[in-house]
């Protein structure tokens, strides 16, 4: 679950032309959320200037430089982006031979895999699952620390920056806490996890099991996973319940976001109390795990608006709302600490 | 989807030492329902009985020989059963070898690829998944043959066998029907499928509207899709919920059993109403698909308990149920042919 062969690593992200496309949010959640040291970003088109510079919100600095070269003594070159139509054009290519060829490590998200095509190079296929993983043991059901689960009314709605932020708050007050990664993104900011889309459909409860004891056997106290997917997106669903019972959850933080958008064409988001209804629901078929608290991602909106959608959320779940990234996620980290352990459905009063 | 490499399958069922063993099922259910000739089953320790003097309840009889040999000119070879411990024994393989020499196909829905064993030979594994399955798209939605899918309050609660007696009952009711494999048993009954537990975690919706878009090609007006696991099974609910949202069923056929067991250690069955309710709202999520009869599962029971047990199911649910192993699949396939086409949620009137 952890790749070894780099215990710190030093990154160069290769963002040739592409650091500032909102597509590149691997890049963004590296130098934002990461706990490795990133001491380049390679983008010709940006050198000289600096990560602040360009992108304040980052709130992590580094130069932008022109090439690999430039970048000071990195162990390990970030591919965070896959262009479209799929393969890396030929001059990315270029960069990461150079990078094998001086024994630094490919470290890359996308689906194409990069170990076939380094041989006896050091590769990170952040997406390529563990081997041997187990099926759903129900040990998970027996980890002492408290389990937080992201979910959603969609996909893409921001439930790993929301997990992270909640995390960072958690820590900030002094608990000890650990984010459980479950996408690429998430992985390559916390060093370790699983890509719960990529594991075979029979290990997905598994997969999402495992992730959360290995949380608990680095000593957390509060263990915060992040979400996938939607109950209620067709194309992902299965993961988002093999990984809302696989990881034995205590309670949940609902995401939400106020366009009334559609998960897939036809199927409309569901109302937000519905949504929380029905995941508690489903997943107290086998462990209760109450919905806690609303985590609300009201970008776009102004200050007003953003109150008015919170104060709304709120109004219909009788549920404290919050957005992390506006403000404050104490609300969301009040409500989870305080909810209580749960026990799977016949061992419960 | 389908091996196309031999057209017309003649079985030889390899089942030395265990063709009356209960875990044989596959064996079992290609005799009782599959569509290819069976010419022979081996079992030296049965040999010169006929299969229907051994397990009358198969319906359908053939020799049972001593050796591979003795089988009248097969086409194919199954492995039906896995022995504890994984591998199959050397004397198993001995006779794999020396049919794949012969030319025959080897069939196996067994986790081990026998592929890589028999290079250059016919080999069908089962279980592996096709390449290059696409996301879920959507076009299910717009199928047009009714798909009605089984459900259950657990799995191996004989969703498959259910599956395959309502479809025969539709075909000797004249209707154009077809049976759907997403296990390996069934694929192998049907001759074409996909196991969708086998599947990357991403793709169960896909491959499962795929293979209700394959059934429409086959020009059917009634599509029955073979479900898998339960909403309420911790190790299992992805796959389970991948298929009722992929495979765009217009209704629901709700597999139940009087037993109350656990679905897990620790995770009680859920009570029948609540989980025709639940699995009608995750659906309805996506796209309406009413649970329109419950299918009982009664063995263990006489008669008399049969018909308690429906009689309470039917008042339970108020919804016609009945026993297809039992008596007849005619209540449920009425309710099935009277249930009407559905739309995605955000079409509905």
């Amino acid at each position: 679950m952890i790749p070894a062969e780099v215990p710190e690593r030093r990154y160069a992200i290769l963002a040739e032309g592409w650091f500032t496309n909102r597509h590149a949010k691997t890049a963004h959640g590296l130098i934002r959320y990461g706990k490795d040291e990133v001491v380049a970003v390679i983008d010709s088109t940006l050198a000289g200037r600096s990560v602040l510079d360009v992108m304040p919100e980052l709130e992590r600095d580094a130069p932008i430089v022109g090439s690999l070269e430039e970048a000071p003594s990195p162990t390990s070159v970030l591919v965070g982006l896959a262009p479209a139509g799929g393969r890396l054009p030929e001059e990315w290519m270029q960069t990461l031979r150079q990078a094998a060829d001086a024994g630094l490590e490919i470290v890359s998200g996308l689906h194409q895999r990069f170990a076939p095509e380094f041989p006896g190079g050091k590769v990170w296929d952040v997406r390529e699952p563990p081997r041997d993983l187990p099926l759903f043991s129900g040990e998970g059901f027996g980890v002492q620390p408290k389990v937080a689960l992201t979910v959603g009314t969609d996909s893409a709605i921001g439930k790993m920056t929301a997990t992270l932020e909640i995390e960072r708050a958690a820590r900030e007050a002094g608990v000890r806490s650990e984010f459980v990664a479950t996408g690429q993104t998430g992985i390559i900011i916390a060093g370790w996890g699983v890509c719960v889309d990529a594991v075979v459909a029979d290990f997905i409860a598994g997969a999402s099991e495992q992730l959360v004891l290995e949380a608990a056997d680095r000593g957390a106290d509060l263990i915060l996973v992040e979400g996938q997917g939607s109950l209620g997106h067709p194309a992902y669903s299965g993961v988002t319940l093999g990984l809302l019972h696989g990881s034995c959850p205590d309670c949940l933080i609902l995401c939400v976001a106020p366009q009334d958008e559609e998960v897939f064409a036809g199927v409309p988001r569901p109302a937000v109390a519905r949504a929380a209804r029905l995941y508690e629901e489903v997943a107290s078929l086998v462990k209760p795990a109450p919905v806690v608290a609303v985590s609300a991602n009201t970008r776009g909106l102004d200050d007003a608006g953003a109150r008015e959608f919170m104060a709304a959320v709120a109004d219909e779940t009788g549920l404290p709302a919050a957005d992390p990234f506006r403000g404050s996620s104490g609300p969301i980290l009040e409500a989870v600490l305080e909810a209580p352990k749960t026990r799977p459905t016949r061992a419960q009063p």
